[in-house]
């Protein structure tokens, strides 16, 4: 039987998702509840990678039990044994043909950060802190130049290997609520960092470092070092995988 | 001089507000912090205390230097040695007649909750964790008995001893946002645990446990058995000091 679940997490105490021996995981604390539930070693398959402190409201995951559980009660079995910062918020049956990474066809990320003087004690770990308020609609007009296909060559890690580096951003929206500018970037699928790297490209428009339309240009020269900036992970949410 | 200091923390991670010689107190950190910047032993007056685990938005506190740092400077010099859940937000000078405690003239507390099947990982240390939706216009009446002068003797921690336990609520505003409500709780001066008791018995309220009027009947019998309940520390903040 194929469980898929929906898990929520504030990444600011682990070493990011993925699995690693001797660093505390999202990945590796759900593994080590599954065992806890069966006594067997399972896999978990996740939606792709966070960073290190890196947040997630609805990361996605499969994983093959036959343990003779309902599947909506995996989120209650897991949850017990699981710290309070990773919550399982949702567990299903899906088709043995079911993959959370190869399936997904969509995922957001939103960036929430606000602007005050001093760093704000409250939202330290969940927020990304700026002095000074970047231009929103400069930051808008920026990011049209992303919407569409593009290769992102120039928007990943430096030293990553990947063949293939064309992806599709689907919509970018900015939005601010009081002290508070949230980004949210919907796309098929994204590179390591991407949307770190294209964030910062969005906040030098708005302080006018760059005009919006140079964009365009740091995109067609494929060169990592025209987009050298990467914002910090604080802030950063995996918001929804859709399938 | 005197100076007066508005300080924002997450509780989460310490004993409460007030110094303790071998735990982890906001006191105790900032004095550590004065102590850092002057290498004298301060003392820094709060507002009041907040119970382990409660926020703050805007605590209030002062402390005497001879220091000679710019009023607004202790900001930075503070800030610089403060852990990123401490944060002074503001210092200014303040007459030397000013006191944190004795002149603050009202507060509010704001206690944060959500209602969800689940409990959510972002906000297990932030928010109250509510299974069911209380009905918000039964909060609302309810809520509406505790305005005005009473004698809040049914609304004190059992044990403590205080003499004069009449005080003033001027406004409680209950407000609903997506999955949130917030209940906001101005007065005069609070006793010990006040709002966390108040705040439990509007749920009981709204959870039709008890009827809006019997909250009247409560302040009446003056008698602690007769609202037992208290709610946990999670969603609690102080929110604003009046002087």
């Amino acid at each position: 039987m194929r469980i898929r679940l929906v898990i929520e997490y504030n990444g600011a105490g682990y070493c990011g998702w993925q699995y690693q021996p001797n660093s505390r995981t999202i990945q590796g604390e759900i593994e080590n509840a599954l065992k806890g539930v069966t006594g067997a070693d399972i896999r978990l398959h996740g939606s792709g990678r966070t960073d290190a402190g890196v947040h997630a409201y609805a990361q996605n995951a499969h994983f093959d039990t036959e343990e003779d559980i309902p599947a909506d009660k995996w989120t209650y079995a897991l949850n017990r044994l699981l710290p309070p910062d990773i919550r399982v918020m949702q567990s299903e049956a899906v088709p043995d043909s079911f993959h959370a990474r190869f399936d997904a066809i969509r995922k957001t990320y939103i960036y929430r950060m606000y602007v005050s003087e001093q760093p704000s004690a409250l939202r330290a770990n969940t927020h990304l802190h700026l002095t000074m308020k970047p231009d929103i609609m400069l930051m808008k007009e920026a990011a049209d130049n992303f919407i569409g296909t593009h290769d992102f060559r120039a928007f990943i890690s430096e030293g990553v290997k990947v063949i293939n580096t064309v992806r599709t951003v689907i919509s970018i929206e900015i939005f601010e609520e009081r002290d508070e500018i949230t980004i949210s970037v919907t796309g098929n699928a994204f590179l390591y960092n991407q949307v770190r790297i294209m964030a910062a490209q969005l906040l030098r428009a708005g302080y006018g470092i760059i005009k919006p339309a140079d964009i365009a240009e740091i995109i067609k020269s494929r060169c990592r070092r025209r987009a050298r900036e990467i914002l910090s992970a604080k802030g950063l949410y995996l918001y929804k995988v859709c399938y």
